[in-house]
C-alpha cells in the first residue's frame, strides 16, 4: 500500500496507522491474534449463583472485613491487597501473628475465569476458595462459627445478608459468606489492556517489539498452557522450581503424575503481580520467562527474545478495578 | 409566629420547618450552637509545608504502602483502616508478628486539626507522628534507612518524590516521607455531619433528642474540654481509667501533674471509632459517656440523659473521605 499524496483526503485509517505507529498490518498478525481471546466483561457465573448488586456489595464488605480474623486486623484485602495488584508482592503469604505460609498469594484479579482455585487446584471455584483463608491457622485463624457470630453482632450485616439472600430465613451463614465474596470477586476484572485493544483491532496498541513478543509466545509454544481469556488452561503441569520442595497437586490427588504439578497461573497483569511461581522465589519477570523456557520448553531464549517476551507480557496489564473501600459497621 | 393559612403561599421557610420537623427554633438553640464550630474544609497547614496535588498523591501511596514494614504486609492503612473509620476498632493496636501495643489506635480522620499527636501528645503535628509507627518494633518494625532503600527501588516512587518535592536533589528521604503522608492526612476530613448542618442553620438536621443532648453536653461542661472544630482542646487531662496503668503524658514530660493525663480525643465520628479510651477497654459509647460523667464531671447522668448525649454524639459522624486505593508500583 502506498500513500496517495495527490489526494490526501483519501488516505485511509490503515495508512495513517502505518505512518504513525509503524505497526505491522493486522494481516501480518492474524495468525497470532487468532490464538488469543480478549477478556470478556464478566467471567462465567456458576449455576445457582447471582451477581446481584446486593450480593456484590455484601461481598465487598466481607472482603475488607478484618473482624473475621482472630487478630481483628487481617482481611482478604490484607494479602489480596488492592494497592498491590490484589496480591501481596511478597514471596509467600504472611498471616496470623506474622506466620509465613508455603506459597505465593495468587491475585484475585480475573480469578473468576480460572477453572481451578489455589496453586494446587483443590477447590473448583471462588465459592470453594473463599472460606479457606478465614480458617487457615497461619492466615486469618478463625473458625467459621466465630466468624458468623461476629458478623451477626452487626445489624448492618444482618440487613445486608437478608438483602443479598432474600427468602433465606437465616442468611448469615458460611455458604452465603462464600457466595457473596465470590460474587464480588467476579467483578474484579481488568479490561482494556493494550493486548485486548490490539486483539480488538487497535493496531497501535502494541509496539513492534510487543508484537514480536506475541509471535515468540505462540511460536515457542507458551500458548499451549497459557491460553484462553486469562492465558491459563486451568490445568496442572509438572515444574521443577529450584529450591522448592512443594509437591503441589500431588498433595490433593495422591497421584504420582501430579507430584510437583501446579495449576497454570494467569498471565494477565503478570508484570504487576510479582514475585513469581508457587513459592514466589523469582522476583524478576525476565528471569521467570527464562526459567519457563528452560523448564517447560527445554529452550534457552536469546537475550533479545527475552526482551520481546517481557515487552509482550507488559501488554497484559489491564485497567485496575475502581473499588472504594467500604465503610464497615 | 402563626401560620397565615389564608395566604398559603406566604408561609415562610421557618414556618415550614417548624411544621415538618417539630424542631425547636434556631433562637432556642443559639446559646448552645455558639459554643461549637462547624468543621472547616481544611485544617491549618503548617508553615513551610504545602498541600500540592503531587504531595497528596505521594502521601496516599505511602499511606497504603506495606513494603515499608519489615513483614511487607503492614501499612499505615492496616491500623488506620479506611473501612473502619480510619482506625482499627480493636482495643489496642496489633502490629508486627501480631504483637499488641499498649494503646488504642486514634483515628486519622480530622487529625490535622489536633494540636498534639498521639495519646500522650509527644509529637506536635502529623509530620512528627508519621514516622513513629514505621519504626516502632511492635508496629511496622522497619528502620527509616531500610524504608528509604525500599522506596528508592521503584522508579515510580523516585518520580513521585521528585514531583512532590521539586528542587530537592535527593527527595526520597524520611522528612519528605513525613511531609507527604501528613499532606495526605490533612485531606481526610469528614464534613457534612448532621451536627455541622445544624450549626450552619439546618434546623431539621438534628432531632429534638439530639438537640437536647447538645444542651446537656454544654450545660454539664463536657464542652470545657471537647471544644473547637473537632471537639478537642488538644490539651491533657488526668483520668482514672479502670484497669489502666498507663501513665500517659507523664512518660513524655516527667511532670507529676501529667501522670495518667491523656490528650482529649476528638469526638468527631466518635460513634464509628469505638472502642474508647487510651486502652480501648470500653466498647460501648453509652458506657464511655457514663464513665466520663463520673470521672471528669463527678456526676452520674440519668438514663435518659445518657440516651440524649449518645444521640447528640451520633450527629458528629460526617461524610467519610472517598479514597480509592492507589495502584502501587
Amino acid at each position: 500500500m502506498t500513500l496517495r499524496l495527490a489526494k490526501p483526503f483519501t488516505i485511509t485509517a490503515t495508512a495513517i496507522a502505518l505512518c504513525l505507529g509503524g505497526a505491522a498490518s493486522a494481516q501480518d498478525m492474524s495468525d497470532y491474534t487468532v490464538m488469543f481471546e480478549a477478556l470478556p466483561a464478566m467471567p462465567p457465573i456458576p449455576s445457582g449463583t447471582t451477581m446481584s448488586t446486593e450480593r456484590i456489595d455484601l461481598g465487598r464488605m466481607l472482603f475488607f472485613e478484618p473482624r473475621i480474623s482472630a487478630s481483628g486486623v487481617i482481611s482478604c484485602a490484607t494479602c489480596h491487597n488492592p494497592a498491590l495488584g490484589w496480591t501481596d508482592r511478597i514471596p509467600r503469604a504472611t498471616g496470623h501473628d506474622g506466620q509465613v505460609g508455603d506459597r505465593n498469594t495468587p491475585t484475585v484479579l480475573n480469578s473468576g475465569f480460572l477453572g481451578a482455585q489455589f496453586w494446587d487446584g483443590r477447590e473448583p471455584d471462588l465459592e470453594g476458595q473463599a472460606l479457606g483463608p478465614i480458617q487457615a491457622e497461619i492466615e486469618m485463624n478463625m473458625t467459621l462459627v466465630e466468624a458468623i457470630d461476629r458478623l451477626n453482632e452487626f445489624e448492618v450485616y444482618r440487613d445486608a445478608f437478608s438483602a443479598a439472600f432474600p427468602g433465606d430465613p437465616d442468611p448469615v451463614n458460611p455458604p452465603n459468606v462464600a457466595l457473596a465474596i465470590a460474587a464480588f470477586e467476579r467483578t474484579l476484572n481488568t479490561p482494556n489492556s493494550p493486548f485486548d485493544r490490539f486483539l480488538m483491532g487497535d493496531e497501535m496498541a502494541m509496539t513492534e517489539q510487543q508484537q514480536n513478543g506475541m509471535r515468540l509466545f505462540v511460536d515457542n509454544g507458551c500458548v499451549a498452557c497459557h491460553n484462553g481469556p486469562i492465558l491459563s488452561d486451568s490445568n496442572f503441569h509438572r515444574f521443577e522450581l529450584p529450591g522448592s520442595t512443594d509437591e503441589g497437586r500431588f498433595l490433593v490427588t495422591g497421584d504420582e503424575h501430579d507430584r510437583f504439578a501446579f495449576r497454570t497461573p494467569t498471565l494477565r497483569n503478570v508484570a504487576v503481580t510479582y514475585p513469581y511461581f508457587n513459592n514466589g522465589s523469582v522476583a524478576d519477570l525476565r528471569d521467570a520467562v527464562n526459567l519457563m523456557g528452560q523448564q517447560m520448553l527445554g529452550h534457552d531464549f536469546e537475550e533479545n527474545e527475552l526482551d520481546d517476551l517481557v515487552a509482550f507480557l507488559d501488554t497484559l496489564t489491564g485497567e485496575m478495578p475502581h473499588i472504594e473501600v467500604p465503610a464497615l459497621p
